[in-house]
C-alpha cells in the first residue's frame, strides 16, 4: 500500500485550523504535520502541541517554533526602512507576516517529504494569495491545499457539526458568531467583518485589544528615544535591544498611549474592498521615527527617490509578492540608501499621536551654516539662486513665448 | 526724459517690503506698484495702503485684494485632489500660495503697464524660485527683482538703519531680531530660523500660533461631518459653504482641538536641509476627510495610480512648478479621477488627532455583498481565486523552477 | 417554453469561430448572433455573411461592420499619443484592437437583449483576458463564454471531426496544422507558434505577410512627409486624409521598403513568456514620426513625465485594461501634453530604417538663438549656469562632506 | 612669495584647451596640470605630451591615460544593463563619459595638491554640469574653472587672436569656422552645431564620421553573436574579449553595415532645446542584444520594474548625476536583477538595422511547455484563466455597475 502523502498546514491551534487538520486527514487522506509559529501574536503557542496531538499527530509532525526575531530582523525592519504604508496608511502589519509562514511552511515540507502545504485562509482576502505566491516563489512544484475554497463547510453551524462529529474541541465562545475577526502579531491587530462592515459605522471600541483608547490614555504626555543604525532601530532610550525586543516595547508604550489606530477602507488584490480597524502601537512609532532620522541622514535625491517607489513597494507586499524579483530590486534599493540613517529620534508620545520633536545623527546632512538667516560665512552664496532659477526656468520661458506667439 | 519704468512689489505692508519698495525706488529708480493680498493669513491688509501712501505711493498704485476664495478653490483644492504630502507629510501650505500671488504680480504689471516685479523672498530659500517661476511661465518677458540677492541690507541692524535713513517707521518689536520667522494663509502657519535651527531641540510652545497644545484641547472629541462634490469640500456638518469658507471653519475647528501642528527637517529646491514647524489645522482635518472619502469612491485602479504619482506632484508644487505642463498633466490625470468622489465623510477630532470614523457615498464602491463572511448568495465565487493566485504564480514557478535547475 | 437566451459571437468566418458558433447552438442551447469587423485585417468580411447564414443564423442575427475609421481614430491614434511600446519594442496592435471589438459586442448584446458574448480566443493567452476585462468594464452583468477554455475539442483532430461531424465546411488548408497562427488588422500583423516557438532559431521568411525582406526592397531612399495636428497624423506628403486611410497609406509604404518587423519573446499576462513576430509598417512609421513631432513642440517637463507613464500605460493595454480608470487618467494627462503637437515631420524610409530626417512646427520650442554657438544677442546668459550647477550641486557637496567626514 | 595655487585641465590637445591651459597660467596665476584620457575617441593622445610640453608644462604635470577599459567597464556596461535610452532613443555617448574624466581629474587634484579643475565646456551645455556635478560629488571642496563663462574669448576670432599672441599653434584647419562640433569616445561620436542648427534640414552625409551611409554598406546581411554574463557582454562570436575590446570589435561592426545613426531633438538640462547626431554603432547593437538576453532571462516583474525605472535613471545620467544617492540606489535594483542575465543573442546586421533574431540561455525563463499550442502535458491548466480573468475584472465591473446605477 502506498505511504499516504504529506501535508504541511499552518495551524494556529485554533478551531479552524483544527478542522482543517482534520478535514485533511479525513477526508484528503494525507498525513498532517502541524507548523505553528510565534509571531507575537500575544497567545501561547505551546497549548497547539496538545491539541495536535489530541487528533493523533505524532510528536515529530509537530512544529512549534518562536520566530519573532527572525519576524522583525528580517521582514518588518527591511520593509519599515522603505516607510511603507499601504493606499497612504496600512503598515501592512497582516501582509508581512504571511511570507516568514510560507517560507517555513515551505521547508517543512521538504524537510519531512511532503508534497502540499494547506492554510486556513478564505477565497476571499488576500491572505491565501500571500500564502500562495510566497510558496510558489520557494518551491515551483510545491501544491497548495486551501480547504476554505474547497470545502462544504461554509457555515459556522456546519463547521462545528463537523467537528463535533470528529471529536474536535469546540470552545464554547466559537460555537456562537464572532461579532468581528481579527489578525494578530509583533507588528499589529487587524480586526474585521460584522460589527465592521458598514462603513459608515465607527469601529465599537470593544473591538480594539491592543491600544488603550487615547481618551483613557494618561495625561502626561511620554518622551522617549530610539537610536537607529543603519535604517534599523537598536535601543530604546539608550537601552540596546534585539529588533523583536525593540518592537515588543514600544508596543507596550503605543498601548499605553493609545497610539497606532486606524480605520480604513482598503482595495485588496482579489478586487473588493474591505473595510479593516488595524492596531498597530509600537510600528506606528517606529515608523514615524524612521522618517524623522532619515529627515536629517538621506540626501534628496536618495529621498525622493524613495518616495517615489513606495507605493509600488507597498503594494507588491500587500499583494503577496515579497519573494518576487521586484520586491527584491527594490530592496536593495532601498537598502543602499539606508547605510547612513544612523542616529536618535525623540518623540513624544500623548493619546494617539506620535510626534517626532527631535533628531540628531553623526551622519546628518543638516547645516546650520547654509540654513540660517545670519551671516553665512560664505557657505552659500545667494547669487547663486538667480542663475539656477533662470535655467530651471528657460524652458517655462520659451514654452510661454511659443504660446503668447502661436 | 524718459519715463521711470515700473515694478509691481508684492507688499505686505510690514517693515521688510517697505524698505524694499523704497529702494527700488531710490536705488533702482523705478516707480513702484504695490501688490497686498489677503490670502487669509489673519492679519488686517487695509493697513498695507495707509503704508504705502506714506511712501508716496499714489492710490491707483496700490491694489489690494481678497483672493481668499480664489486661493483655496484654484490652487488648495486642487492640491489636495492629489492628497499631496512633500517628503511624506508637509501640505504645502507655503508652497501652494506663491503661484496666484506671482500670477496677479504678472497680471498687474500688464495692466499698469510694468515691465518688473519683485518679491521680499530671500536667496536661500524656496519662495524666490516659486516667485520667478511661475512669473516666468506667465510672462516670458517679465524682470524680476529679488533686493534680498541683491543689496548689502543683509543684517537687520543694516536694514533698520536704512529704512530710518529713509523715513520708515520701525515698528519697536521689529528693532530687535525676531526668535523665528513666519509665513501664513488660509491654509497653514509655518515657522523657521533662530530657535528652530537645531533640529534636536523641541519646538518652544511660543512658536505656534494657529493652534492650542493638543494638551490644552478639549477633553471631549467632537465629531464633525464634511461632504464632498467631485473631489472638493462643500459642506460641513450638513451645511453647505464656500472653499475658502470650509477652510476658515475647519481652521476653527482644527485650533480648537491641537490639530495640524507638524515639526519637519525639509529639503529645499536649492540644495540645503531646513528645519520648519507647520500649522495646518483644517487642513490636516480635510486631507484626511479627503482620503476617507477617496477610499469608497475610488477604484483601486485609480487609487494606486494618483498613490504612485503623488511625489513626483507635491514635489512639483514644492519646487515652484505649479505652472508647468507636467503639473497640468498630473493634474488632469487626477481631475479626471475626482468625478464620483462625492459622499460624507465623519470625523473624530480629539487632542491632536483627526480620525476618519466613517464614510457613505451615493458612487460608493464598496460591497458588503463581496466582502462579507456571510453567505454571499453568489455575489463572488470563492474558486476563482484559485485560477487568479496560479496564474499570478506562474511567473514566480517559473523562476523558481530556473533558479533552481540553474 | 422558454426562450433560448442569446450568445454574440466574436465571428471571424473562419473555421474556428465557425465551429464555437455551432458549439454555442449545438451544446449550449444559445441562439447565436455573429459580430463581424473590418478591422483592416486585409481580407473580406462578406463572406461571413455567407457562412453564418449556412450555419442557420438569421439575417438579423449577422452584424457586419467596418469599424476601420472608428480602431484608427479612437484607439491607435490615442495610444500612439502615447508613443507606447510594450516591453520597449512591441506596437500593442493585437492589444488595441480587442477593447473595440468587446465594445461592439456588448454594444450589440444590449441590442439584441443577449446576455452572453463570446470569443475565440484561449485560455493561454492575452485576448482572452482583453476581450472579457473590456466586456466587464462596459457592462458588468454580461456573462462569457470562452469555448476553448471549456470544450473538449483541444486538437485540431477532434475540432475538424466535430466540424464535419455538425455539417460545417473545413477548407482544404485548415485540414493539417498551420505552422504558425496570426492575427491581423489595420496595424499590425502577429504570428506566433510551432515554427516560432524556438526562441533561438530565425524567423522563417515565408512567416512575413506584410513587409517585404529588407533586401528585396528598392535601393533608393523614400522621403515622406506626415502632418500632424493636436498630436495625430492629419496628411501625408501634405495630402489631408482620414486616420485610417493614412494609416493605410503608410502601411503601402512600409510594406515596400521593409519597415516595421519584430522578434520578440515578451511577458504575457497570464504568466509566461511567448515568442512572437510582430509586422507593423506603418505604425512603425508613424510612431517615428511622432516621437520627432515631438521633440520640437514638447517641452521636457512634459516629455519626460510621458516617458516615465508609458510604461505602465503600456502595460495597461498589453493586459486589457483599456477601459480602465487608470488608463483613462493617463489618457488625460497624456493628451493634455497634445495641444500644441501640430507640424511637420519629413522621414527616410530604406530598408527597414525609418529615420526621422527633419521636423517644423508653427509651434516649435526649439530657439536656435539660445542654442547657437554664435552670439546669441543675450538670449542666454552663460553665466547663469554657474549658480545653476552650484545649487543642483549643493546637495552632493554636502553629502560628499559628511561622508567624508564621517 | 606664496607657491602658485594648481589647477588640473580636462586637456584634449587640440586647440581650446591649450588656449585654455595658458589662459589659467596667464590670466589666472595658476600652475598647470594636463589630463589627456584616451576614452576611444579614435585620435592619438600622445601628441598632447608634446603639446603641454610645448606651453612649458613639466613631464610631473602632465597626465597621459589610457581609460577605455574602465570607462566601458564601469561605465557603459554598468548604464547598459539599465537600457538606458534618453527620450526615448539617445543612448548617452557623451554624458557617460564626463563623470570618468571628472573622476580622474579629482583624484590627480589630490593627488598633486591642486585645489582646482577646469575643463574646456561651454556655458550653454549639459557638459560643464556633468563635470561639476561629478567633481562636486566627489569632492565638496574642489573649485571648478569653467574658463568659456568667464572669459571675453567668445568668438573665434578672438580665441585665435589670444592663441597666436600667446604661442600656441593654431592648425590651418581650426582658423575658420568649422561647420559642426564633435564629441567622440569608444561609445559614440555625437556632432551639433551649424549646419546641424535648423532641425527641419537632413544632415549632410560629410557629418558622419563612424559609420557608412546605410546605403553604401554591404548588400548582405551578416550574423553575429554576443555572449553574455550577468548582464555584460563578454565575448562576439564565441571569442571572449574584454569590455572595451568587445565594444571595439561592434563598433567596426556597426561602422561597416551603417548602424546607429541618429538624429536628434534633445532637452538640455539647462533649458534649451539642441539638434544633435549620434552615432554609436557598437552601442546600438549591444543595446539591442542586451534586450534579447533580457527577452528570455528576465522575470516580467523585474523587466516591467526595470523599464519604469529606466527614464529616471537615463535623466539622471543625462543631467549628470551619476556620483548621486538615486543613480546608485537605481543601479543598486538594475544588478540585482542581472544575476541570470547570461547567455548569447544571435543579431543580424544590415544596412542601418541590428535585429535580434535569436536568444538562447541556461537560465531561459521561456518554457515552450507552457507556451505551446499543442498539448502541454498539464503545464498548464487553462481553466486557470478564468478565475484569474474574473478576480481581475471584479474591480472593474463593481465601477461599471457604480456608475451605471449611480
Amino acid at each position: 500500500m502506498a505511504q499516504p502523502q504529506k501535508v504541511v498546514l499552518a495551524y494556529s491551534g485554533g478551531l479552524d485550523t483544527s478542522v482543517i487538520a482534520k478535514w485533511l486527514s479525513v477526508e484528503r487522506g494525507l498525513e498532517v504535520v502541524t507548523f505553528t509559529a510565534d509571531l507575537g501574536q500575544g497567545e501561547e503557542i505551546e497549548p497547539a502541541r496538545a491539541k495536535a496531538r489530541a487528533m493523533g499527530i505524532p510528536d515529530d509532525h509537530i512544529f512549534i517554533e518562536d520566530v519573532r526575531e527572525e519576524f522583525v530582523r528580517d521582514f518588518v525592519f527591511p520593509m519599515m526602512r522603505a516607510n511603507a504604508r499601504y493606499e497612504g496608511d496600512y503598515l501592512l502589519g497582516t501582509s508581512i507576516a504571511r511570507p516568514l509562514i510560507s517560507k517555513r511552511l515551505v521547508e517543512i515540507a521538504h524537510q519531512t517529504g511532503a508534497d502540499f502545504i494547506a492554510h486556513g485562509a478564505t477565497g476571499k482576502g488576500n491572505d491565501q494569495v500571500r500564502f500562495e505566491l510566497s510558496a510558489y516563489a520557494l518551491d515551483p512544484d510545491i501544491k497548495v491545499i486551501a480547504p476554505w475554497r474547497e470545502w462544504d463547510l461554509t457555515s459556522r453551524t456546519s463547521l462545528i457539526a463537523w467537528a463535533e462529529a470528529h471529536q474536535i474541541q469546540v470552545p464554547r465562545d466559537k460555537r456562537g458568531d464572532s461579532p468581528f475577526s481579527t489578525d494578530a502579531n509583533l507588528l499589529h491587530t487587524s480586526s474585521e467583518g460584522k460589527v465592521l462592515e458598514d462603513p459608515w459605522e465607527e469601529t465599537p471600541d470593544y473591538v480594539y485589544s491592543r491600544t488603550v483608547n487615547p481618551e483613557d490614555a494618561p495625561d502626561q504626555p511620554e518622551y522617549i528615544t530610539i537610536d537607529f543604525e543603519k535604517g534599523d532601530g537598536v535601543a530604546l532610550n539608550g537601552a540596546a535591544m534585539s529588533a523583536a525586543t525593540l518592537l515588543a516595547a514600544l508596543n507596550d508604550l503605543g498601548r499605553k498611549h493609545g497610539i497606532g489606530r486606524l480605520d480604513l477602507v482598503e482595495n485588496r488584490f482579489v478586487g473588493m474592498k474591505s473595510r479593516g480597524m488595524y492596531e498597530t502601537p509600537g510600528g506606528e512609532i517606529y515608523a514615524r521615527a524612521h522618517r524623522g532620522i532619515e529627515q536629517i541622514t538621506l540626501d534628496r535625491g536618495a529621498a525622493h527617490l524613495k518616495d517615489e517607489l513606495m507605493p509600488k513597494y507597498a503594494e507588491l507586499i500587500y499583494n503577496g509578492f515579497w519573494f518576487s524579483p521586484e520586491r527584491e530590486m527594490l530592496q536593495a534599493a532601498i537598502d543602499h540608501s539606508q547605510d547612513k540613517v544612523t542616529g536618535t529620534v525623540r518623540l513624544k508620545l500623548y493619546k494617539g499621536l506620535a510626534s517626532v520633536v527631535g533628531r540628531k545623527s553623526p551622519y546628518s546632512l543638516y547645516s546650520e551654516a547654509h540654513v540660517t538667516f545670519e551671516d553665512d560665512a560664505g557657505a552659500y552664496d545667494q547669487k547663486d539662486a538667480e542663475g539656477f532659477i533662470k535655467l530651471n526656468g528657460l524652458r517655462l520661458r520659451l514654452l510661454s513665448r511659443r504660446n503668447r506667439d502661436a
